[in-house]
C-alpha cells in the first residue's frame, strides 16, 4: 500500500494526444498522479483532468517522468528538447523499429537523459485494464524506479531486456505472426466463400482449430531453440505436397494465392537445400 | 444402448493400410465392427484383429460399407471396381480438392454407388477418440444410415453438407488458414533469432497473444458474412503502416519477407481498388 501511495505521487508529462496519448495520460490521471501534457495541436486535452503545456519543454520541465507517444520517430526527435530532458526519465511508446529504439537510446545516452523503449500491444480503450500488454526495455534501474508509476497504464507490464530495441524486436516478432495469420484468416474466408461456405460456419471451425496452436508453438519453439528439427510428425516434404493441395483449391477459384505461394516457396527453398526430411522449424534457420 | 448394439454388428472394409488407413481399421475393431482390409502391398495388416482379402475386389465384396483411404485420387480410382461397388456405400477419405471429390461423387452416382466423401482432421494416434475431428459431405440420408459406425473413429465429426465436395472446401479453407498462420509463426521464430530472442520466450507472448485470435475470427466473419467492412477498428491504409514497420524489421535483418510481403501486395490492391478506409475483412472481397 505504502509503495502505491509513493507511487501516486510521482508527477508525469505526456506527450502527443492523439488517441493512444490521451487513453495513457487518462490513465496517469486516474492512477492519481499530476499529470501534464502537451500536443503540437492545441485543443486536444479535453475531458483529461490534467494541467495543459503551452510547449513541449515546458512540459519536459513539469516532470521527471516524461512519455512520448507520437507518430513515428521523425515526429519523436523533432519535440525533444534535449537541455529540458537532461537528468529525466524519456520513456518512448512511439512505434518503430528495433534499430529506431536503438538509435534514439544512443542520442538520450549522449545527453545525459536516462531512456527506456516502451511498446504497447493494446487498444486505446485497455489502456490502464487487465487486458493492456507493454514491453519495456532499457536498463533494469530505470525501469524498476519507474515501474509502479507505469503500471498505471496496464496491468500486463514487462521488462524485457537492457537492449533498447528489445521491446520494437518482441513487438516487431509477434506482429509478424499475427498479421501474416490475419492474411490466413481472411484468405480461408475467401476461399470458403467461393466454396459457397457462410463466415459463420467456417469461423466455427476456424475457432476449434485454434485449440490446436499453443502445442503447435511450443513444438516450433522446441526445434528453434534446440536447433534439431526432426520429421517425425511431419516432414518439409510432405507439407510441400499438402501446401500444393490447398494451392490447387485457391487456383481452381481463381482466387489470388500469393501469400500462401511464398510460404510454399519457402519451403521448397528448404527442401532444396537438402532439408526435406526436416520438421517445420528448419524454416526458421534458413 | 440398442442404436450402438446394432450399430456394432455392422460390417466395415478397409482399403488402404497406410498409417492412417491402418489407424481406421484399428478403430473399427475396437468398436467390434467385424472388419476386412486390403492393401496393394501385403503384410500391413499386422496388430489388426481383421479379415485380410487378397484382392481389393475381395475386400468390396465383403461389407456394406467401404472406406477407401490412399495415397491420392489416381490410387482410388485405381483399386475401385464398379461391379463390386454397386449398391454398397463408398467413403472416400483420401486427401484431394473439392473438385477432385465432386468429381468421384458423380462417377459413383453413375454406377449406382452411395458415395460419402470424408476428411480426417486428425493424427493417427488421435483417431478414435475425443480428439478426432471427421468431416463429411454427401447425401444426408447416407450419412445418418452410416454415422454409429462412422462414429467409431472419432468422437467429433460433422456432416457438411450434401455437395459431395463441401468437407474437401471446409478443409481446404481451414488448411489455408493452418499453413499460413504457421508460416507467420515460424517467421517470427526467425525474427525473434535475428534479434537473440529466445524461442522460448517469445512463445510465452506468443500465445498470450492467441488468447486475441477467437474475437478476431468472429469479427472478421462479420464483415465477411455481412459485406460492410467498416475501419473503425483500424483501416486497409493503417495496416499498409503496421505491416511496412514490421517488413523494414524484417529487412534490417536481412530475412527472407516473402509472406508477408505477399501479404502487403493483397492490403495495397485493396487501397489501389478505392478500400483504404475499410477495414480488413475487405480482403476477402477483393
Amino acid at each position: 500500500m505504502s509503495r502505491f501511495s509513493l507511487a501516486a505521487m510521482t508527477t508525469v508529462t505526456v506527450l502527443g494526444l492523439g488517441p493512444m496519448g490521451h487513453a495513457l495520460a487518462a490513465a496517469f490521471t486516474a492512477a492519481h498522479h499530476p499529470t501534464t501534457v502537451w500536443n503540437r495541436t492545441p485543443g486536444k486535452e479535453n475531458g483529461l483532468d490534467a494541467t495543459s503545456a503551452t510547449t513541449a519543454e515546458d512540459a519536459i520541465a513539469a516532470s521527471p517522468l516524461v512519455v512520448v507517444c507520437v507518430r513515428d520517430y521523425r515526429a519523436v526527435r523533432s519535440i525533444l528538447d534535449t537541455d529540458a530532458l537532461k537528468g529525466r526519465t524519456l520513456v518512448n511508446v512511439t512505434g518503430g523499429s528495433p534499430q529506431q529504439a536503438r538509435e534514439l537510446a544512443a542520442w538520450a545516452a549522449d545527453h545525459g537523459i536516462d531512456y527506456l523503449d516502451g511498446v504497447i500491444v493494446a487498444t486505446t480503450d485497455a489502456i490502464g485494464g487487465p487486458d493492456a500488454t507493454l514491453f519495456f526495455s532499457g536498463p533494469a534501474e530505470i525501469y524498476h524506479r519507474h515501474r509502479d508509476t507505469l503500471a498505471a497504464l496496464g496491468e500486463n507490464a514487462h521488462h524485457l531486456g537492457e537492449d533498447p530495441g528489445r521491446a520494437a524486436a518482441f513487438d516487431a516478432s509477434l506482429q509478424d505472426m499475427l498479421w501474416t495469420s490475419m492474411s490466413g484468416v481472411i484468405h480461408m474466408f475467401a476461399l470458403a466463400k467461393a466454396e459457397n461456405i457462410d463466415a459463420t460456419d467456417i469461423a466455427g471451425h476456424a475457432k476449434a482449430m485454434l485449440g490446436f496452436f499453443p502445442d503447435m508453438i511450443d513444438f516450433l519453439a522446441d526445434q528453434v531453440g534446440s536447433g534439431h528439427y526432426p520429421g517425425d510428425a511431419g516432414t518439409l516434404t510432405s507439407t510441400a505436397a499438402t501446401m500444393d493441395h490447398i494451392l490447387d483449391a485457391i487456383r481452381t477459384q481463381g482466387l489470388d494465392n500469393g501469400v500462401l505461394s511464398a510460404a510454399r516457396a519457402q519451403v521448397q527453398r528448404a527442401i532444396d537445400a537438402g532439408h526435406g526430411s526436416d520438421g517445420f522449424g528448419r524454416l526458421a534457420a534458413l
